[in-house]
């Protein structure tokens, strides 16, 4: 006797798989992969490729073909029950008479989640929701962050040397991290949906904040918050490819001739003065912007975290003692008890060549997500 | 057939495994395991419990009683030719008559080493060297660093938030890192010789530094630095148990009641006004000492790196974020260029409950182990 539930993990994981395929082209759709199984044998595979294209579901039952009929399917996600670019996929699962449909996750909309699983149950499939659910959420946390609180997944990429700072106390700070680093800093951000940074960093490095990873298939968005007009549309930055979106505040917001890929954005000041990061977080999950990604100064940085804006901190430590003259790696406010400073998780660490990369979680974040 | 290699190679882990039962008890001597094979099988096993007791070869072969006859005797560390407080351990195991004497490294006392190995095959023993030498190296450090350098094996433990501060910028420090974490550090306090701080320190928490870990045996030597002349005799660190040695320069060698368990050195100043550290630590070696636990200030912990003195940095992380405005780990001279920064390499990252521990050796290392 096998484990029923050993069987669709192991299914459900191989799903998953496929659709991690997708991690540099769907956005902003979700990732979703998707498998036929009959008699204990995989019959169809498939995953979304990029949004328009056929989902994972049809790819799968193309593949099974007749071996479908009475056949269990493992999908990462909600089939969709609502037509969109494509047919819906329930549809397409029903008129293949699988026997069964497993699945990850809801769908995180709440316009829709639950409308597929209910049209499958009601064409007599039976329906098993919950296997692999927290892979799931992770793989697209930026889909549902979207989804569920309207607001893009943050990432706050930081980079130092063990003894945390970012640079020289001369401002010297190339290269603090090595090389296979900055590499993975490039796959991050093919994987973003938007990096964003400030006029200051663009200006102060010159940087053009593409993703340069043979990988990439859809440049992210730049964000570039300039509260204070500093660019003039004539900075390297824009003479790469791939759309920039420069944030101005509504007393800077001044005429530029802006090339066709730029759009210039308005967001209200604060009562501290700065661009409201919340509303601008909104403004980006209103432009489809699942995921962002975060390089920047230590003021960015501390009103990002200060803000509880941020989901994941990606901290590069260089195996390197500057000393405490170098500069810092956030601004925060002083406080004045350790019991006020914010928290975090670790979550994973690993060694990039000679440097350690640490993936941690602060414990509060605005409106976390509901799963 | 058995591959003879890792044969020797398992014998010589179990002899380690052996030794190390002595890290809370073997100072100032070596940690030394002796496992007794005959037929494929062990017949004996010991390990140096504690200076002046039996070597480990001599319980092991007391073990094996005449089975060691024809056998083969595994050690981590050379067996000793001269009389010390116990008889020489080449002459028992050429009495018991082994055939074979494998030997993970050598004796690293210039004066002594290979004159054991020798008088073994003198007497027709076959001799292996070198089976598991880097494990064995890394088991006795500091031994080996006090006989081939004149120096003890140094470490430095820093603790700090995840951007690297020690305190929030109102110097509250308690506590940024676990009760865990604090756990681990009366471990290591545990198994070192000496534990190296300042007047400083001790005045401004109140510090007693000893070993507060159930399975410490020998309290180590609290070694304070105090070149302005600031401690009494009466703070709580001299009313704890254990000795002391309070390290003054010429012009602050102040005369103090000092208690009897507390020793008073003068080292002489260097050319910036500073205690001497390359003096101080050729003194420790002097008294016995083989590593040394540094918990200290960011003055203190710059110095010793500058100077070329540390070992082994071990960092405590905690997972919180106090920002740019707290303090730093580690004062250094400021450079000008990221190539002038002192640079480590990461040789051990694991998690200690809710903080990461990352062991990293600096590269520069004064008067670098021969091996």
């Amino acid at each position: 006797m096998t484990d029923p539930l050993a069987c669709h993990q192991r299914y459900m994981q191989r799903a998953l798989e496929l659709a991690a395929q997708g991690r540099f082209s769907t956005a902003p759709n979700p990732m979703v992969g998707c498998v036929i199984v009959a008699d204990d044998r995989i019959v169809g595979e498939g995953w979304h490729q990029r949004a328009g294209e056929p989902h994972a579901e049809v790819h799968a039952l193309r593949e099974a073909g007749a071996a479908a009929k009475g056949a269990t399917a493992y999908v990462t996600l909600e089939p969709c029950s609502h037509f969109g670019r494509t047919p819906p996929c329930a549809d397409a699962l029903i008129k293949a008479e699988v026997a069964a449909v497993v699945v990850a996750m809801k769908d995180p909309n709440p316009l829709v989640s639950g409308e597929g699983i209910e049209r499958l149950r009601a064409h007599g499939i039976e329906v098993i929701v919950g296997v692999l659910e927290q892979q799931a959420l992770g793989l697209n946390c930026g889909f549902v962050a979207r989804m569920q609180r309207q607001r893009p997944w943050l990432r706050l990429k930081m980079a130092a040397s063990l003894d945390g700072r970012t640079a020289l106390a001369n401002g010297e700070s190339q290269w603090i991290t090595s090389t296979d680093a900055r590499r993975d800093v490039h796959r991050w951000r093919a994987q973003s949906s938007a990096i964003l940074s400030t006029a200051r960093t663009v200006l102060a490095d010159n940087a053009v904040l593409t993703a340069r990873h043979p990988q990439t298939v859809i440049q992210p968005t730049r964000v570039i918050i300039d509260s204070h007009g500093l660019l003039t549309g004539n900075e390297t930055l824009f003479q790469e490819l791939g759309p920039v979106i420069v944030v101005h505040a509504p007393d800077t917001a001044v005429e530029r001739n802006w090339p066709a890929h730029v759009e210039c954005i308005t967001v209200t000041r604060n009562e501290t003065q700065h661009i409201d990061l919340v509303e601008l977080m909104h403004a980006l999950a209103a432009r489809h912007i699942n995921s962002v990604w975060t390089e920047c100064g230590a003021q960015l940085a501390g009103a990002l975290l200060n803000a509880e804006l941020v989901d994941e901190v990606v901290v590069y430590l260089a195996p390197k003692l500057v000393g405490a003259s170098g500069l810092g790696l956030l601004n925060l406010p002083a406080f004045s008890h350790m019991s006020q400073v914010p928290e975090l998780t670790f979550k994973d660490v690993r060694q990039v060549a000679e440097d350690l990369r640490i993936i941690a979680v602060p414990r509060r974040v605005r409106g976390d997500l509901t799963s």
